[in-house]
């Protein structure tokens, strides 16, 4: 059952995390603070689920991938905290609380998000949270600078950004995708492999192609709850895609098509999960999950 | 000399730096673009010169620091694109040339920023640009990641900006200092000392009281010019700290008592070299140059 294994992956990831909030001197009070409050805020954490899961996919223990869980995290949240501002998305709520700008200040939620991304290479490296190997750690590091970084979500978020109200075919939308939301899917399952110390190179490749399918799926479904959900049950407003004329797989391939073809997209994940023991079923569940959840 | 040695460090960390920015596809173009923008700017290059100067005064050679040069480097530069906002200082010119959320836009500069931190720990582990041993790149990482990070840079920007229109003390104005420039000023001389390959434990805490020193030095004599100095030849506008009535030396110390503080910062990392050789004049150089330049 995903909702058991989540509800772990949640307080495990939680537990982690709360140990990177203590600010050094009062002088930090608030900066810790913003950065707690964009983090700790009841986030569903598939991220991190997904950096455990393919951790123990490949015969790990999920408390080995408690580093790369956190950095995952950590960049995304980060991600969202910017993505909210005024000169971005200028986004009030997530999550049904105040934006991170809107509960402290504007200056304040830049400064929080820069930290929160350099805080998620410390987090990675961090003795508490991960013990691999060197040769392993620095693949990790190099990993998730590229994959955050401006070839990977950063640079998807720019693609985005430029292309409200542009009319991108099915090829272009999935190169933003792959880059604003696949990228850091990618890395997390790529993390926890890596974190398992077992993972080969045809093992790597497998969940490579796994967190491709899942990470469009994702957002296929992203879209498709933007159309069909209430902003009640989502936290944020429904029709906001809409509203800002953004591009979208319904308003692309239609709203069924769109539902045909993240089931697709579920089907290619558990294709790619063949080569895994019953090890590997918590990736399964989330595959199956992501397209049928409402929120 | 130190202009020499300082041309030879500019050009170096360009050519490495100008790696860096070619776009993996048309559509990251203006992102990539933003990017080199905000960093080849005709910049000073002191934290990369501190890196190769502090790898050199250990007895490697320059071209090992690279990647820690550019690593410093974009770090730098994402937290002046930052900083230039106008939810934080609001600058319109940096260097003389229009900030880069002037030359593109805010959103733009803001994934900009996101994206040269990224970039600095990729760059920090290029192997076009670095070949330290794995346990020497993992402390580099670390180190890079905390220095930039909310218990460093950023948290030094926090305290800036929550500083504004208050008297601080001499000791909340360095604890701030210490911070917002002085961690990466630090870190860069610690990067270059372990990309060396030769960085003893005791060499390290010389260098590192060197750093803190010319840290501090070169944020006093900064205010110094703030005071004395003329728009053109400061290249942002002269007075903006006495209008934004943020906390200085001179207006805590006086004039006269903030310069002589600047000299004898200079003679205590003056004095934390003794322990080395002619291999660390450059260091020397800069320390003293420090105190003494107009811009």
């Amino acid at each position: 059952m995903i909702a058991a294994y989540s509800a772990t992956s949640q307080a495990r990831v939680n537990a982690a995390l709360e140990t990177l909030f203590n600010p050094p001197g009062p002088e930090l009070a608030r900066l810790y603070e913003a950065m707690r409050y964009s983090v700790m805020n009841g986030g569903k954490r598939v991220r991190p689920l997904l950096a455990y899961a393919a951790c123990e996919a490949l015969g790990g223990k999920a408390e080995q991938a408690n580093g790369a869980a956190c950095a995952v995290e950590l960049i995304h949240a980060y991600s969202l905290v910017h993505d909210d501002l005024p000169a971005m998305d200028d986004d009030d709520l997530r999550r049904g609380q105040p934006t991170t700008h809107k509960k402290f200040d504007e200056a304040c939620a830049i400064l929080a998000g820069d930290g929160l991304q350099s805080l998620a290479f410390s987090a990675l490296l961090d003795p508490r949270l991960s013990a691999s190997d060197a040769e392993t750690q620095l693949k990790m590091v190099s990993a998730l600078a590229l994959a955050a970084g401006p070839a990977g979500m950063v640079g998807g978020q720019a693609i985005d950004l430029g292309s409200v109200g542009l009319k991108l075919d099915q090829k272009a939308l999935e190169y933003m995708h792959r880059h604003k939301t696949g990228a850091l899917i990618e890395v997390s399952v790529k993390l926890g492999a890596l974190a398992s110390g077992r993972a080969e190179k045809d093992e790597l490749k497998s969940l490579q192609t796994y967190a491709q399918a899942i990470g469009l799926a994702f957002q296929v479904q992203d879209d498709i709850l933007d159309v069909e959900s209430d902003t009640e049950t989502l936290g944020k407003r429904q029709g906001a895609d809409i509203a800002r004329d953004k591009p979208t797989y319904p308003a692309l391939l239609g709203l069924d098509a769109a539902k045909v073809y993240a089931l697709e997209l579920r089907d290619q994940a558990l294709h790619a999960l063949r080569p895994f023991d019953a090890a590997s079923e918590p990736l399964r569940d989330l595959a199956r999950y992501i397209v049928e959840r409402r929120s």
